[in-house]
């Protein structure tokens, strides 16, 4: 997706420890009309394949997950990280290594809203080594829901992801491809 | 809003601690094109006020800050409770009470991303004792911005909320007023 390309090379700032930083326009401030583009071309990818639900993670996934639903006309689901007391107690559960803050923690969603009869499209805002993806298609798998696909906004190739991700054999598209990153450049995939 | 009520009738689960459970439209599943017209409504509310920025918290405020954002044409920026360490260091912050976890935490956002310029409207999904939108009017105060109002999904009027707020003195708009709950009934303001 050429405009988001430009937008990273433009907007996105490079930092020590593999970090690609969008905060203004993905997932601290959020450009929500450059936003809606994103989820128009989710769907243009993955419109053929009757999609009833789409599944992401809180916290950067959310506003993706928003506009992608509702250009596909469904409803969005969020896996939980930070359960509060309220949460419902019988959930899937799916244990998630997160390299950003050095521990791990549990994705769950309430047993309630994610069954067998659902075609779950699974969105995230970055690849990087597939670890949360792989968290969201285990609670799928858990629930019976058949996985139409992964549509992640940003993938950053070289932490080996999609690599990782292999195993489950699911179709991954990729808005942006970071193919290598460094002295503040951004090496896009053609 | 009586179509919001008439779905937090049906919808809705009223648990013990207060809580009213919406977490199959509004906070876990989200019906992506129910919340536009929450959306659209808000816009209603405030188009007027030449609002530069929609600003909410993480998690629950995120899918209405992002589709009123998308109604009003404007950014949304969410204030971080559970910032990683590629978070700015450079913030405006705000201690804020949970009663439903039961701890203290700080809201913070960037200072890249609210100034003296902007015109904000704050919105969260719930309106409650009024600490979480007290801690965001107080990050908006921090940085020079002018608020233009509150929107609120769904207030829990018995709970005080809008009386704490008063000191700030900032309109604010919830779409369904709660007056009382209990043994499974939920009771609307007129």
């Amino acid at each position: 997706m050429e405009s988001l390309k430009t937008k990273i090379a433009l907007e996105g700032r490079v930092l020590p420890g593999n970090i690609l930083k969008v905060d203004n326009f993905l997932n601290h401030q959020v450009d929500v009309n450059f936003l809606r583009s994103v989820g128009d071309e989710f769907k243009k990818l993955f419109q053929d394949k009757e999609i009833t639900k789409v599944l992401t993670a809180e916290v950067s996934g959310i506003a993706i997950g928003t506009v992608t639903a509702e250009s596909l006309g469904v409803p969005m689901l969020f896996a939980k990280k930070y359960a509060g007391s309220n949460m419902d107690t019988d959930t899937y559960e799916a244990k998630v290594h997160s390299y950003t803050k050095n521990n791990d923690y549990l994705l769950r969603v309430s047993k309630r809203y994610l069954n067998k009869e659902d075609k779950v499209l699974i969105v995230d805002d970055f690849l990087a080594n597939g670890c949360a993806l792989a968290g969201l298609i285990e609670l799928c798998l858990q629930s019976g829901a058949t996985i139409v696909g992964c549509g992640v906004v940003i993938e950053k190739e070289f932490q080996g992801g999609r690599e990782y991700l292999k195993k489950y054999n699911f179709p991954i598209e990729s808005l942006a491809i970071v193919e290598s990153m460094g002295d503040g450049k951004i090496n896009f995939k053609a």
